[in-house]
C-alpha cells in the first residue's frame, strides 16, 4: 500500500533525478492535523461586488470578533471568522496558500477575464498544498444564454487549472444555488472543507450547494460532536478510516461489518471508543438490526455511512449471474434496504445524513467492471432519490466517488497497471483512505446540509473519461 | 493527419505483429456511405414490456409496411420500419450487428440482470462495428430511489460496456425523459443514429430526449431536405467536413469563413453547390449579415452550426490578455452575438436548430486549454439557455464536443504526444471530421426536435477525466 516511487521523487539523490529524467514527480499531499492552521500563508480573494466582499470579510474576520456589515444577514457562527491574512488585489512577491475566485456576479464571458488574470498572476508562486476556489452559480436553462455561458465557463476554467497546478495544490469550486447567499452555512462549509488539508485528494471538482439549510458547528475541530454515527465495512480499508475520522471529529461511532471481519471490527471499535455490530448488510432485518442497536447502546441515529462494498471484477463477455448478483446486492440493494428501514422508522429526525460509497467507475465506467459500475452508478442513482425524503427533517443523502485509493484491494492490482493507474491523475498518485473518509466526515456534518443528493468525487482529478 | 499506425495494424505482417506484441489494435471504423443498409446483420431486442416490443417492431416492420398494434399512436414515419433481422432472444452461434436493451421498465437494480446477461452471451460474436444501444429513463430526485437507482446503474454499465468492445464497436445509450414514448420522433432518430455508421466514433454516450417534438424525414438518407444551414468556419477542417454532410443529407448550404480563407472557402461552397459569405464571426453585425445573406440568396434560414474557432493555448501562469481574449471572443462571444440577432430577427420560426461546436476540454478541463476550455464551456452553458427560446418555434440548441480529432490543428501535436493522445479512448484511434460533421448533421435534422440543449461527445470515449 506503500506508494514508493512517491517516496523517492520526493527525497534525496532520486528527487534530483526524477527531475532531470523529466519524470512525474507527486507532491506530499498537505493532509488534516488537528490543530494546524486552515491555511499556512495568505488568501486572495479575486471579484467584485458584495459576495466577494462577504467572502473577504469572512476569511479574514478575527475568531469571536465583530460583526461585520456584508455578514449582517448571516448565521452567528458564519460570524466566527477564520482570521486569515487576505489580500483583495494580487500583490507581488507575496506566494498565496489560497486563491479565492469569487465570480457569483459574472453576467458574460467577457466578465471572466479580470479576475482569471489577476489569479494568473499569483501561480508561478503558489506555496505548496495551496487551493485555488471558484465560488458561482450553476449554469441553468433559465439563465439569459450569456449568463449560462459565463457560469459554465467557470467549469472548463476549473477543471483545465486543476490540471496545471502542481507541489500538491488543487483546484475546485463551489457551485451556489441561484437565491442561496454565499453566506449560507453549506457554502461557508464547502469553502472551508476546499481551503482546507481535508480536501487533500479532492481536485477539479464543482460541488453544488443547493439550500441555506444546514448548520456550522461550534467547533471546526469537532463538526460532528453530539452525532451518533453508523458505517458498515468499517473493520478495514477506507471503512475504518471512515470510522477512525469520524470518531476524530467528534462522533460516536457505530462500526459494522460481517462476522467473519469479527477482529478487525472489534479493533476498529476499541480504536474509535464506539461499539460493533457484526451484521451482513444484506440480511433483510440489516436495517432493523442496525437501528436496534443504535437505540439501545447510543440512544440515538444521526448518520450512516453505506461503505461496505465488494468487487467480482469480469467482461461482461464472461459474465456469470453468481459473479454479477453479489456486487449488485451489496453495494446498491443493501444501502436501498437499509435505508428503507431508516426512512420509516421515525428514528431519522434530526439533520440525518446518508453518505454512500459510489467511485469513479460509476461514473466512467471502467473495463472489467460492469457490475461494480452498475451498483456505483445505481448508489449515485440512489442519493440523488433518497435525498428529497430527507429534506422535511433536515436531513441529506449523498455520495462519495473515490477514484485511485491505495488499499488492500488496490494493492492486489499487478505493479505496472497499479504505477499507471495511480499517476493518470491531476495529483499523480493514489489517494489514501483518509481522504475520502474526510469527504463523507464533511458530508456527514451538520454544516453541509444545503448539499442535496450529489456526489463528490476524491480522486485527484482521475483521467477517467466519462 | 493519416494514422499510419492504424492503417499498419489492421494490414498484412505487422497486423500479426501487433497481434502478437499485444499492442493495441484500433479497428478501421464502419462509416456512413449513402445507400449502405442501416446495419450489417440481425439484431437483438432484449427487454421485456411494450416499449421492448415496439422497437422491435419500428426496427423489425418492412418499409412502408402495415401499422403494428405496438405502434399505433406513433407518427405515420414510425411506422415505416427499418426491415431488419430484429431476434427478442440470443441465438447460440448468431453474430449480431446490434443488440438493444430497452430498460425503460427498470423499477430496482435487481432488474438489471436479466437483459445485461443476455446481452452478455452475444458480445464474444458481436460483427465488426457492432452497436450496443441501451433505451431507459433518467434517474431523477423524483424516482423512488430503487428506481432511479436502476436506472442511473445503467450510466456506469454502460460506460464500462463501452470500454470493453473492440473492433470498432460502440455503446451509447437513449435516455428518454418521463413520458416520452419511445416512439417519439427524437428516440426513434437516435436510436437509429447510435444503430448507424454516422456515429462511428461517439461512444460510451448518453443523449437524453427531452419531449416528444420533431418530425421523422420522408427519406432517411435525406433528412435535411429543403433546409438552409449556415457553417461558420467552412473553409476547412472540421467546418469544410459539416458543409459536406450537411449537404449530402440534402440541405442548402450557406459557408462562412473569414476573408483571408477565401479561396478555401469558395472551394467548399462550390463543392456542397452552397454559397459562400466572407465574414469575421466577431464583426458586431455578424448575426444580421448572415441573415441578410440567407434571406437573398436562399430566402430562409433553418440550421446555423457555429463551428469556427480558435486556441491561443498557453498555461494560465503564463497567460496574458491578448491570448485570452481572442479566444473568448471568438469561440462564444460570438456564437452568443450572432444567436441574439437570429433569436431578435423574426426569421427563426420554422423548427429552427442551433448547433454549436464545444470540446471535450469544456467538459473536462485540459492542461494548457484554459482559455479554450472556459470558451467550450461557455458553449455548453449557451445551448443549454438558449434551446428553451427556440422551443416555441419547434426549435432546438444543442451541442457537440469533438475529443480528438485528425485534423491540421490536432497534426501539428509533437508526433508521440499526437500517438498517445490518439490512443487514449475506447476506440484507440482520433476521429474524422466527418464523424463531427454526422453528430451535427444528425443534431440539425428535424427529427432530432426532442433533445433540448445537451452536448454530444463526440470522442471514441475520450479518457479526458471531469
Amino acid at each position: 500500500m506503500t506508494d514508493t516511487y512517491l517516496e523517492l521523487v520526493n527525497s534525496g539523490l532520486t528527487k534530483k533525478l526524477a527531475a532531470q529524467l523529466g519524470l512525474p514527480r507527486p507532491a506530499r499531499l498537505r493532509r488534516h492535523r488537528p490543530g494546524d492552521p486552515l491555511l499556512d500563508g495568505p488568501a486572495l480573494v479575486l471579484g467584485h461586488g458584495p459576495d466577494a466582499d462577504a467572502v473577504a470579510t469572512l476569511l479574514s474576520s478575527p475568531a469571536g470578533g465583530p460583526a461585520h456589515p456584508h455578514l449582517d444577514d448571516a448565521a452567528p457562527a458564519v460570524l466566527d471568522g477564520w482570521d486569515l491574512d487576505v489580500h483583495r488585489h494580487p500583490a507581488p512577491d507575496v506566494r498565496y496558500a489560497a486563491v479565492v475566485l469569487v465570480l457569483t456576479d459574472l453576467a458574460h464571458p467577457d466578465g471572466l477575464a479580470g479576475p482569471v488574470l489577476a489569479a494568473a498572476s499569483t501561480l508561478k508562486r503558489l506555496r505548496p498544498g495551496a487551493r485555488v476556489v471558484t465560488v458561482h452559480r450553476p449554469a441553468t436553462d433559465a439563465d439569459a444564454p450569456a449568463v449560462a455561458a459565463a457560469r459554465q465557463g467557470v467549469d472548463g476554467l476549473l477543471r483545465s487549472l486543476a490540471k496545471e497546478l502542481r507541489g500538491g495544490a488543487t483546484g475546485n469550486g463551489v457551485v451556489v444555488a441561484e437565491g442561496v447567499p454565499v453566506t449560507a452555512p453549506s457554502v461557508v462549509a464547502t469553502l472551508r472543507f476546499f481551503l482546507s488539508a481535508r480536501s487533500a485528494f479532492v481536485d477539479g471538482q464543482l460541488l453544488e450547494v443547493d439550500s441555506d439549510a444546514g448548520e456550522l458547528p461550534a467547533d471546526w475541530e469537532r463538526p460532528l460532536a453530539g452525532r451518533v454515527a453508523v458505517v458498515t465495512g468499517a473493520a478495514r480499508g477506507i471503512g475504518a478510516a471512515i470510522a477512525d475520522v469520524l470518531a476524530r471529529d467528534g462522533a460516536t461511532v457505530v462500526a459494522v461489518d460481517v462476522p467473519a471481519a469479527g477482529e478487525q471490527l472489534a479493533a476498529t471499535a476499541n480504536r474509535v471508543r464506539g461499539t460493533a455490530l457484526q451484521l451482513d448488510v444484506t440480511a433483510p432485518d440489516a436495517g432493523e438490526r442496525i437501528l436496534a442497536h443504535a437505540r439501545a447502546r447510543h440512544g440515538r441515529i444521526d448518520v450512516v455511512v453505506h461503505n461496505a462494498g465488494i468487487t467480482r471484477d469480469k467482461l461482461l463477455a464472461n459474465m456469470t449471474p453468481d459473479r454479477w448478483e453479489p456486487v449488485l446486492a451489496v453495494n446498491v440493494d443493501a444501502p436501498l434496504r437499509i435505508n428503507e428501514a431508516l426512512l420509516t422508522s421515525g428514528d431519522l429526525v434530526d439533520s440525518p445524513r446518508i453518505v454512500a460509497l459510489a467511485s469513479t467507475s460509476g461514473i466512467a465506467g471502467n473495463r472489467g467492471q460492469t457490475s461494480y459500475a452498475a451498483s456505483k452508478g445505481g448508489v449515485i442513482g440512489m442519493v440523488r432519490a433518497t435525498a428529497p425524503l430527507l429534506v422535511p427533517f433536515g436531513g441529506t443523502a449523498n455520495a462519495v466517488a473515490p477514484g485511485f485509493i491505495e488499499t488492500e484491494m488496490t494493492a492486489r492490482i499487478p505493479a505496472v497497471t497499479r504505477q499507471v493507474a495511480r499517476r493518470l491523475n491531476s495529483l499523480q498518485q493514489g489517494g489514501l483512505p483518509v481522504d475520502v473518509a474526510e469527504a463523507v466526515a464533511f458530508l456527514a456534518s451538520p454544516a453541509a446540509g444545503g448539499v442535496v443528493g450529489r456526489t463528490l468525487r476524491v480522486c485527484g482529478q482521475n483521467m477517467v473519461g466519462r
